[in-house]
């Protein structure tokens, strides 16, 4: 794998960020014509045709096949951002394993304060016993150990949080 | 997806030369400098560390990730070579929804012959009541019913099997 080639995971509990960062980021990329692939939850479910469910295993198999696919563009030049909360040591360190130029991205998000906003709506759900296996919830998200960057997006603004991520990644030297 | 970016996928029972002639194939592609990546049964089985078995289930969820792996390197321009039975219509129909410049080869071998070579060892086991789950035999293999083309391995030389393909993909204008 090229050494200035990166798959860069967004990892957090539902609403934590995931897919607004990740996408700003995208943009960065864009702009910088660097080329990269975005991949997150509702692409994959759509490719799939949600074939998976939300069990322990389904979500590990779920998160294998990004690292599939991630690993294979990144071997052929493109980066690959992925939001997606990957929410188990296991899974996390298979990715790790896998990839040899992987990047670890927490979003850190107190889940009162994602409860809180509840932008895509689950947590409603979930109290009104309309949805189940919620990650953070009634299911453990495993909190990472030792991410790359950690940030804290219960704290500050969208914009506050990707300029850190483009700092980053011009420490890195990807920008 | 550029119009000229293909996913190549060699379908047929187990013995029937998919390894082999998708090889063959890849070194046409190599030699003519035209981006590609070879994906095959081990390469799939390595980078996921054997974690699906052989039910009718698993090989659908086996040949679905091995697709959006390939769909996505399409996007970004590289030809992917596939060498993998993907026994079922409902699976290969999942290929042929999702990946638009896709092309199904049927390597048609009679099973008495792949039975015969054994190239893998794979029919003496099922013999012998150490393996089970061999398509073909105990699980369905479903003939595909249009394949873009088809080659019958067990009548011809390598060599000639691959003279097909690369006449094939002059005409489709790939090589």
């Amino acid at each position: 794998m090229r050494k200035d080639v990166y798959v860069i995971w967004f990892t957090g509990i539902s609403g934590s960020g995931k897919t607004t960062v990740a996408m700003e980021t995208a943009k960065e990329f864009k702009s910088r014509n660097i080329p990269f692939e975005y991949l997150d939850g509702d692409i994959v479910r759509n490719f799939f045709e949600g074939d998976l469910g939300y069990s322990r295993k389904e979500r590990i198999l779920n998160v294998r096949r990004i690292a599939f696919a991630a690993e294979l563009l990144a071997e052929h030049g493109i980066n690959v951002l992925v939001a997606n909360i990957a929410p188990y040591y296991e899974v996390r360190d298979f990715i790790r394993r896998k990839i040899p130029n992987y990047i670890q991205i927490f979003l850190d998000a107190s889940l009162e304060k994602v409860m809180e906003r509840d932008v895509k709506g689950h947590y409603k759900k979930f109290k009104a016993g309309t949805m189940s296996s919620l990650i953070g919830v009634d299911d453990d998200y495993e909190r990472p150990r030792n991410p790359d960057l950690t940030l804290h997006t219960d704290k500050e603004t969208v914009v506050e949080t990707t300029e850190k991520v483009i700092k980053f990644l011009k420490d890195k030297g990807i920008f």
